[in-house]
């Protein structure tokens, strides 16, 4: 048994922390932007699907409620960053596209959250960042049934 | 520019919805023990000090508002696994102990929230989850401010 401290050995409390410490960075980050961290996932899952993403799947890549993603695609198609479409394939259904505006402003968040894990990981080098990254994509998507 | 998609290129993201399921499934696993992971965070960092901790610095190392520290504490003590006393050093000050049922009661969580990590994270050994920790605690323990 080590004799690390309880909480610095726990690998989930750890990762609850460096979250919660990205989204505030990031919030303030993407402030200037008009964007937040949900709205910004949200609108980077839109961008994701050229062909357009129906609310259900939107909820289900972002990890949030049906009920949120609404509220947060009411408020990027408000600006007209998204629009919402009816799916050629099948009328009863709705999509939603990203506009070039969207699209446009995506890109700029995108840089922005780059900054904020290059700066917050500071002394990672590219291959510790992305052996992360795959890391967590490979277990957190595998086991994700959202 | 990688043509990887946008949401599963973003490092935040993955970690804050590794994170969400982390969270998830380990209140499921101690609710065994009648612990979330909020107390159980709270009884790790009270374990970790043992001669005491004062409820402001509880609530920094948890990374938590003092005022949900507060309630939480309270629900520990109720439960005698920790106990308030008075600071030897300076009796204006409160410090807050473990029990040895709280301690025993930590142990046994921790184990839990390590079967957690390990079932989460499967397919990535021992050192690569040594080198997460490490990370992890390097880069959000320096940053973090609370």
């Amino acid at each position: 048994m080590s004799e690390r401290r309880i909480l610095e050995d726990d690998l989930g409390f750890l990762i609850a922390r460096t979250s919660a410490l990205l989204v505030k960075t990031t919030n303030r980050k993407l402030s200037s932007l008009g964007l937040k961290v949900r709205g910004y996932s949200a609108l980077a899952a839109v961008c994701d699907e050229p062909d357009g993403i129906t609310q259900r799947r939107l909820a289900s890549d972002v990890g949030l409620d049906p009920s949120q993603i609404v509220a947060l695609v009411d408020e990027l198609e408000s600006r007209d960053l998204v629009v919402r479409t009816t799916d050629p394939n099948d009328r009863r259904n709705k999509l939603i596209l990203a506009t070039d505006a969207g699209r446009e402003l995506c890109g700029r968040a995108r840089e922005l959250t780059r900054d904020v894990s290059r700066e917050h990981f500071v002394g990672a080098d590219d291959d510790q960042l992305e052996a992360l990254r795959d890391l967590l994509y490979r277990t957190t998507f595998n086991t994700s049934t959202t």
